[in-house]
């Protein structure tokens, strides 16, 4: 049915849209000193998505942008002292606690017993690598991949790096665009987990000729339900 | 003698360093119009050391730092466009041209003939991936590995990795921090190629026990003389 379970990281395993809410909560304090009559949240939304061809994903790549944001909404009036402020949330958001999502622990415990498990995430390389190690779960994964895009050709090489079959694969996380369709249309399964906690970027539609290797479930804990059903079928 | 060479990146294989060079002189244009009293370079070196810790290697972490020390300098004085400015250098440098060091093409083509080549670099995520790409290098290397530090734990892991024993390993490449130092110490062989552009940062001494298994070239075109001669020994 499948030889590997491979799971996401940001908002799958552990919180991190909550820390980018704080973020932009932060950021809408300091601006709010200002006059500006553009919508905030569509001007950091654009100059992001436009900023992914220079910095790809994370937390560098949102301080830059909301730096950007700033000098732009303001017409370059922000003052040196709110810009370092931006800085300043930035580290904040660099070295946050990993909070885990409720049930992470039991369900790797058990899922590693059966099966070889890899991390697959997408960011900035050193803050990845912290989140993996502060987050306690190293030890369940056989193989941690970060990677600067996540589209099929890079699950491919990933996958084809470790000498495992697309079709051997089982994909869980929260981003239909970046961890459930690639892997679907590789020929693999996927679980997405819908907690409402991703971006509005990572969202897609997944089309009906993939379907059947596809389920959702609201809670982490609830992957465990459909392996039982996947295999008794 | 050995199985597989290992390349550094930046300034090894491509310039890098001329990049930080012009970065740095644009970054004093814009802060000449200001009146301060700090070392100009010397506040810039300490304040990106000291971000290592947030945002390790790479332009990104570059861009931040010039910004945090263009507050820092001035006091708070710097106008929202300058630091705009400094925003727009640092896509200037995500997005630079990548110039090879002479030699780089001849050698490849040469060694991976005889060898499987590894290259193994720091920095961004994103942007060193593209400039692997952009360098037209790919198809020479068997592997690409970029990591975020490179001390002789990771370079064991790779290894370890990729089943390679260290003592099959030869590595190449400008930084003897970086690239010959933690190679040498896990029982490899290393040349490193002096160029004189190296960040300060990046360098260290050789201690005499691992001498025996370093060589030293000024250029890289020198490096197929050194395997010759070792290969006859």
């Amino acid at each position: 049915m499948f030889e590997w379970i491979a799971f996401d990281a940001d908002d799958t395993l552990w919180h991190n849209e909550a820390l980018y809410q704080e973020g932009r909560e932060r950021f809408e304090a300091v601006l709010n000193q200002y006059a500006f009559e553009d919508d905030l949240h569509q001007a950091l939304n654009e100059i992001e998505i436009h900023n992914l061809r220079y910095y790809g994903y994370g937390a560098m790549s949102f301080v830059l942008s909301l730096i950007e944001t700033a000098i732009q909404v303001t017409g370059g009036e922000i003052e040196a002292r709110d810009i370092q402020a931006l800085l300043d949330l930035g580290k904040d958001m660099l070295t946050a606690e990993v909070t885990l999502v409720e049930g992470v622990q039991d369900l790797l415990a058990d899922l590693s017993q059966d099966y070889p498990l890899m991390l697959i995430t997408k960011g900035d390389l050193q803050h990845q690598l912290r989140k993996v190690e502060a987050s306690g779960l190293e030890d369940y994964f056989r193989v941690v991949e970060v990677v600067s895009e996540k589209h099929a050709g890079v699950y491919r090489d990933i996958l084809a790096r470790h000498q495992i079959s697309p079709e051997s694969i089982l994909m869980i996380g929260n981003s239909l665009r970046s961890d459930i369709r690639p892997v679907l249309e590789l020929g693999g399964r996927a679980i997405h987990v819908c907690n409402d906690l991703s971006w509005a970027h990572e969202e897609t539609d997944i089309p009906e000729a993939l379907q059947p290797n596809y389920r959702e479930v609201h809670h982490l804990a609830d992957v465990k339900d459909i392996l039982v059903r996947w295999q008794s079928a």
